[in-house]
């Protein structure tokens, strides 16, 4: 893949992809006078005193923080060789949604230090985005995060990909002319993308009991060798277990049988043709292994997939949290919001997919492309209102306002 | 004074001083698959693998911590109202050394959790400024750090400042004719501030008996009445009281009589104009107090000091922290050093008095401007030829080449 040659001999020239910039220039000594001492003084105690928002870079600042324990498809390579994917991340998060985001590559990988360590630089910040952790901690520290901090926390491998499906599969249901509560969903994975899909969904109304999950060892079913034990080590995929699956299927081949829709977040090669085959008419495929998928698009469209999303930005159809994760910190960060909950997230996908389907649904266009710029305002526009309606924003804006002042902010950092 | 409202304005206009600004633009839906995925992940094996070390920003970015328990002349005001401060010196790192500051503002203040937080980040950055802590634990936190990370760690405040003052009692005492190892320096003050100039005095050959150290309490005198809690409470100021002072004088009257320097880091008023009369002949006095000095340059001009030095960028002879920082860590990002010991801090000094020297001492200029641009490169080459010299960096450069280099950088950020 010649990309590769390409981003490295990119990254070598330009010896990474941001930087800091003042907003202003410093011409003669009077500058430094205003922007450090002894003017400096007069902004922090206007901070300290009337608690003003917008007198720093802060009000627009977020922490890209990681581990490095679970990077792309590579895994457990470290803080170090994670930096240039925080890096990257940071990129799309000013260029696509105007956010200054700092990569944050920690030495620590036990749950707890990590929470501390958050916890300890979350002033410096107004959001925190969590990423490329490994699964099953990844929950439990997005949990504990978003319940002692006061500032937007987000996992952004598991709600943004979550929140990219959702919009994926309201198009792709309202396209081949099926009903949510009616749909029968298969996910092949269980890890954290997979179960942030599946929790997601259910805030969508999606019925827990038509979902059937698979794993590596097979269907997740009540009663499986396994279940006393995923109680202890994976309380979120035991939980998993208890709710799908009402009929309590134990087979991958009964479990696709009928389906309707199929979600991978796998491997390559977990996605069988044959069970395309057998699914219900008009089948929905996802297949979000990244970067190759569970199955081809030229496979899955020759078993007679109706609707194929993939990762790949290189095919139609790309399920990416990149199209989610800009517009929706753009829209927190706007109305100031205290934290981001699933009704953000769902706010998130509903304006995704009608933005698509607004231009038109076709079978390979179910998602917006990430090019498409007007989604990332509109995704912070209906978050913002989203968050001031559910009472966790400061302020009191119209979906309009919201709109403008994002395209706004967006733009400019672009130009 | 002026500056404040002017501050507060900018503040308010510009919403901060700084950004995350791309390197390079995105134009199409490729050039995101060569600066994310799927491009990224080759970038990341090749840190993994062969350890490159310029594929990211990391190679030029460094944290200024704060805890905000010392902020200036404002004291602890916390970590939110001391981000302006922080930001304020991420744009002076920027616009005068070129290099990547990134603000991390501390919920915490304990000594170990703060070690624990600058630890669990330090992946992140190539270096550590430590700002705005309080003392006694802002020289243990130093310490521990040097001791345990692999990157250089320096505390701006102390060592910045000592270094500054290094330099312009270097060229005060040439100016008046005087030699290093017979005057005697009396400090007001017994902060970290003046411990940490007093530390880099010594380092540079000044002898402890010959200097006298001054609190709130009066002179530091072995028998003083706190001097068993102060072994407990403050050993740095204990071995201070025990090192210095070799006649062991215990009012301030005696102290500052014949002194040929005095060098306040104190309060306003802390010196007083009959000091200067009864000091040795061509007083060297800096009040380095900020932002009102110890005495004024006026009143202190009046009775008799030959140098008057201060903190003000509006008075003649700054001693100002920004004439280090900014060069001294572009030289040792230019090395890849893996610390800063004294000899480079003394490496900073001695240039920074060198340059003002060649120029031509006068009363009124004893140290350079921070307008003098030239300035930071020849720090930056003078602290990287100390750091290949004495073993800590990973280049193998002459001055001349890193003089260049680093005038490319600084100069190149600010077009």
């Amino acid at each position: 893949m010649d990309y590769y040659e390409e981003a490295i001999k990119l990254a070598r020239t330009y010896r990474g992809k941001i930087s800091i910039k003042p907003k202003m220039k410093i011409k003669k000594q009077r500058d430094f006078s205003l922007l450090y001492t002894p003017g400096v003084a007069a902004v922090s105690k206007a901070i300290k005193e009337k608690g003003e928002r917008f007198l720093t870079y802060k009000w627009n600042s977020i922490a890209i923080v990681t581990d490095g324990t679970r990077v792309l498809g590579l895994g457990n390579i470290g803080p170090d060789a994670a930096m240039p994917v925080m890096e990257g991340k940071a990129l799309l998060f000013k260029h696509l949604g105007g956010v200054d985001a700092i990569p944050i590559t920690l030495s620590v990988t036990d749950k707890e230090k990590i929470v501390e360590a958050v916890k300890a630089i979350a002033p410096s910040f107004s959001g925190i985005n969590l990423e490329d952790i490994e699964s099953p901690k990844a929950f439990e520290i997005l949990e504990i995060l978003q319940k002692e901090l006061n500032i937007p926390v987000w996992h952004d491998d598991n709600q943004g990909t979550a929140a990219a499906a959702l919009a994926a599969l309201i198009n792709a249901l309202k396209f081949v002319g099926k009903k949510l509560e009616e749909v029968k969903i298969v996910f092949i994975g269980a890890g954290t993308a997979n179960i942030s899909t599946y929790r997601l969904f259910k805030a969508y109304n999606v019925k827990p009991g038509n979902t059937i999950f698979v794993d590596t060892k097979g269907v997740l079913f009540r009663g499986r060798a396994d279940e006393n034990e995923l109680s202890k080590s994976n309380p979120y995929k035991y939980s998993v277990m208890q709710e799908t699956n009402s009929e309590n299927i134990s087979t991958i081949e009964d479990a696709v049988k009928g389906a309707d829709v199929i979600i991978g977040a796998s491997s390559p090669g977990a996605i069988k043709k044959e069970y395309i085959k057998s699914m219900n008419s008009k089948p929905i495929v996802f297949a979000l292994a990244n970067p190759e998928p569970e199955i081809t698009r030229k496979e899955a469209l020759k078993a007679g997939a109706a609707i194929y999303c993939s990762g790949r930005s290189d095919m139609p159809n790309q399920v990416n949290n990149s199209l989610i994760f800009p517009g929706l910190f753009r829209g927190v960060l706007d109305v100031q919001a205290s934290k981001i909950t699933d009704s953000l997230a769902i706010a998130a996908a509903t304006e995704l997919a009608k933005y698509a389907e607004q231009k038109g649904l076709d079978k390979d266009y179910i998602i917006p492309k990430m090019s498409e710029e007007e989604v990332y305002f509109r995704i912070a526009a209906a978050v913002g209102v989203e968050a001031q309606r559910s009472g966790i924003a400061s302020t009191n804006k119209s979906y309009d306002e919201l709109y403008e002042e994002a395209k706004e902010i967006i733009l400019k950092e672009r130009r």
